[in-house]
């Protein structure tokens, strides 16, 4: 086994203004181009497309460029089956919610359907969430499995990454904390926001040289580098997937750093109108979401 | 909004003796038959097939019987997503366990990969759950949801019932107690095999007169009727979609009864070499799965 040699750097999904009955996958022509903040900004992105539209068979390079009319996830919903999520990953995080840290990665679910897209996209916060106001963001580095993984070795487990991408840990924390299980408190409709790109693992040997924020209406709530992880990007790959296929095509969001609005003193919970942007830093770009209520 | 009219009664997914590489739906010919039991046993099965082989879109019933080469699980696991899974549903078995009534169903999840088939496939416990010999079974009534459903009312729910069949939940104690949550000690590959057949909601109107057993190596370790339910179908349903959509094809595992393994005094673990049947009479069928060990 080995490395996945991906034939792009790094990759965007989107509808072309050229035909927005179509889906598109293609690399953004500035290659140091902050996709999510230049959408958000309405500057016009440009793409080399590559044919197919699914990063996971990415196809060839075309000549040409297309404009993104609308940014999607770098995945759809169809592509990456039980969303995997691991909670209580950075050593502060553990520390701001007083819980010990975990001997083994904790692993929750999100289902396929939370998937979303990025900025203009809303993000949608569900009736039971706004009842109590306790919306809550958490900014993730997230893993993309790019061939089907079962039983894999620490030291064999990065020849299984396709690349890496950015999330929002979408949370309900009343139904969270009033529950023993977290599937349910962050598995709502919108509730995982990735983007704004894919990117590859060539361009990313080492994520303890990435840096996390996570911006609430341009505030800054969490700054960490991913140096602060407990459990390493092979030793979660190599755990989850101990008598358990990852098909290509998983995500794994990684947990959050510290800085969670219901951590805040005091809280500060997300509510309509309000914009939070997951930054990862270099590459992947600004993940940006804006908040509605159901 | 109405009830399904499904143009069945009891549906079985299997690979005919006709022709080992189809996989065709069908209704037994016998319709009082005990399927996972029959094929257990080795007797003839006869089938009525349907056209198609997805039980959620059944097509026409053609004239003609296929005898069963191999009983697959009614549903294919590309057809689940994510299995969602309820925690602690029967009032015995939340005081055998010496936990608390929730105030919620508590939800959990198992990646679709975990879906299997009924015997002759063999439930495969992985070598973690060998380590410490804590393998468990759950005998479980489904739900299997036939139109996509959010933001569903209790009473409106039961208008997106399909039918139901019965599932083994299939848990690794160790790792489940070990861990705050439930999704890793539950998702292995093999720990959700589901049958033996789909029974039309028209068949079932009221759940309360279904009994499950659980059976190892043909002595009872659980026996209940499904009056016990702490959660209600149509409770279960609305809470699910709130925020969230259920697509057609979604499977609820219910809950388990008192007696499970690790309940037991001394505790009885399922290991290489032990079968252990769900019965869910009537109209269901009895799921029968031999061990093995990875």
């Amino acid at each position: 086994m080995s490395k996945i040699a991906s034939t792009f750097s790094r990759l965007v999904r989107f509808i072309p203004k050229s035909d927005p009955s179509k889906v598109l996958i293609g690399e953004p022509v500035d290659a140091q181009l902050d996709v999510g903040l230049a959408i958000y900004k309405g500057q016009e992105v440009s793409v080399r497309p590559f044919t197919g539209s699914s990063v996971l068979t990415p196809g060839e390079a075309t000549t040409g460029t297309e404009v993104v009319e609308r940014l999607l996830s770098p995945l759809a919903q169809k592509e990456v089956g039980s969303i995997r999520c691991i909670g209580l990953n950075y050593v502060s995080h553990a520390k701001e919610m007083s819980l010990a840290l975990p001997d083994y990665p904790v692993l929750f679910m999100k289902p396929s359907t939370s998937l979303a897209d990025p900025y203009p996209a809303p993000t949608i916060l569900p009736k039971l969430t706004q009842t109590d106001n306790t919306g809550d963001y958490e900014s993730e580095m997230v893993i993309v499995i790019g061939r089907d993984a079962k039983d894999v070795s620490e030291s064999e487990a990065l020849d299984y990454v396709l690349g890496y991408t950015a999330a929002n840990d979408v949370s309900s924390r009343t139904y969270q904390m009033n529950q023993s299980q977290w599937c349910f408190s962050k598995g709502f409709d919108g509730a995982c926001p990735i983007g704004p790109t894919l990117v590859s693992a060539k361009l990313i040997a080492d994520v303890g040289k990435l840096q996390i924020r996570g911006l609430k209406n341009g505030n800054v709530m969490q700054d960490c580098p991913l140096t602060d992880l407990i459990f390493s990007v092979p030793k979660l790959i190599s755990f989850l997937s101990q008598g358990t296929t990852l098909p290509a095509g998983t995500i794994i969001l990684t947990g959050t750093p510290p800085g969670v609005g219901a951590a805040k003193k005091p809280q500060e919970f997300i509510k309509s109108g309000d914009e939070f942007a997951v930054e990862l830093l270099p590459h992947v770009g600004t993940l940006i979401n804006k908040i509605e209520h159901q």
